[in-house]
């Protein structure tokens, strides 16, 4: 078990430094036409909100879900940082004075501190923007059909029904504390879809058919709830410094999560819970899936 | 030419007609997943972002450049949804106070102001978000082929060296004005690439040879130029009223702009120039292309 935690540990921070090394290529790239002004205050914008130094676990996902079905390393990876792209975007507008109103991100001063506002808003639609063209562009090399599909299935995992409206039902529940199902919801749009995604990805990159594909959407399901509970069981056991953001925000805003329902034991209990449902999801899969299975008890044990 | 310019209006507001029937039924269908909770606040931003009576000359020119080239009209009018949500996320983000801060847009207010700054911010990422979904979705019959390049385009239309690079620089310019060319170049990123796709994807969804996608190409960037001219023009020369959002802010601003360095009397003179140019690239396709020429000439003369 210490064996692979560790083996996990270590393919965690090299699927890191891979994502990051394709987002500074990506980013450097972008404007490949002389013609264009280089809007360079909105491209350091950008880079300050994706360069920052994160685990990276979205990416982990796609390339390691990718590896499970036997898909292209090359392709997981610009999907990855695609992926990525769209999470970074959604913590710079997160982040914003008009929503969740934060300074510090992952330690450091968040976009619109750095720069300001306008840019940090653009630099998240820029981001957005990015995360399409990343996927669509002729250098990802998949099928035009599998492209097709990833671009929907991002789409869905980031927009009304995902994230974004996620995010606007998180803003209403400061207002109008939804219930035990509502919270579920929410958190299944706000943080689960793009977790979903990152996992079912590696299906549609690998061209896997449809029970397999089926699998590691609900790994993806699995992981998604495991990650929120953490994420909650963090704000109230854990210390700023460590976490590098503020934490006691959710108590202080009123926000109801599952552990201000059940309390920290009872979200420890349904964490296992989660693993063990996780890791019976990959059990087809067999030793292949180890890494994987390991990503799963981090999620849910991460100590920031 | 009188009935040219009747057939026209007639045509721009048929496709206006269709193109709103489209962006309706989109957002009343987005939430196809009754699992999910609904973010009816989000949605209500999003219709007042989207639904707000514009001319729509987008999704007309998407349209027409499509039946011009003999391409499906039924594809051709999602995309041109898709379109729309992608200029009407910009118009939701630029109106923000942190961006030009306006109260008016086609003479209603704002979505920051009929709902609250988060709100707009979501509901502008979610439109975004939606362009992408409606292209890549079963329901456009297209070749993946197709899809694979409208996504790729409208990405880059839409992002860091087009739209969203434009609007960056845009905003670098009230501080430090740029020259003649600067001015050109940011203009042609912040509302050029839009009107240059809305052309190109006509092309693309009628899948034309590289030639004719090359003429609609320079046609949609000579309307783009004319476009801005006439923009900057109104913006001197007409009042608050008439236009339905504020006018002479670009002076007040100390706004660079082509009209501001040359006068009202040489803008006139360009954009006739445009109009002919336009009309000349649409020559090889004959009477075909008479609502288009029509098109040109309402751009550059328009008093709205």
């Amino acid at each position: 078990m210490i064996d692979e935690t560790h083996k996990f540990l270590e393919t965690l921070g090299l699927r890191a430094r891979q994502v990051e090394r394709a987002l500074t290529a990506l980013l450097d790239s972008t404007l490949r036409d002389d013609e264009i002004a280089r809007p360079d205050h909105l491209l350091a914008a950008m880079r300050h909100g994706v360069l920052n130094g994160g685990k990276r676990l979205r990416p982990f996902l796609v390339m390691e879900s990718t590896a499970l079905l036997g898909g292209p390393d090359e392709a997981a990876l610009r999907v990855a940082a695609a992926l990525e792209c769209i999470h970074c975007y959604s913590l710079i507008h997160d982040d914003l004075p008009s929503m969740d109103d934060d300074d510090l991100r992952r330690g450091l001063p968040t976009v619109h501190k750095v720069f300001d506002e306008a840019t940090a808003i653009l630099a998240g639609d820029t981001l957005l923007t990015m995360a399409f063209d990343i996927v669509a562009a002729p250098q990802t090399r998949l099928p035009d059909r599998s492209k097709t599909e990833l671009v929907l299935s991002l789409a869905r995992a980031a927009g009304l029904g995902g994230m974004a409206g996620g995010q606007a039902l998180d803003l209403q529940a400061e207002t109008m504390p939804p219930d035990e199902a509502g919270i579920i919801r929410l958190q299944a749009m706000k943080t689960g879809a793009l977790l979903r995604f990152a996992c079912e990805s590696g299906a549609i990159i690998a061209d896997a058919p449809t029970p397999q594909r089926q699998q590691l959407k609900r790994f993806g399901e699995a992981i998604g709830l495991a990650f929120q509970l953490a994420d909650d069981l963090l704000d109230v056991t854990s210390d700023s410094q460590s976490l590098g953001k503020a934490t006691g925000k959710d108590a202080a805003a009123g926000k109801a999560t599952l552990v201000a329902l059940h309390g920290p034991q009872w979200a420890r209990e349904q964490l296992s819970g989660l693993v063990e449902e996780a890791n019976a999801l990959l059990e087809p899969f067999g030793e292949k899936a180890n890494t994987l299975k390991t990503a799963a008890e981090f999620i849910a044990s991460r100590e920031n």
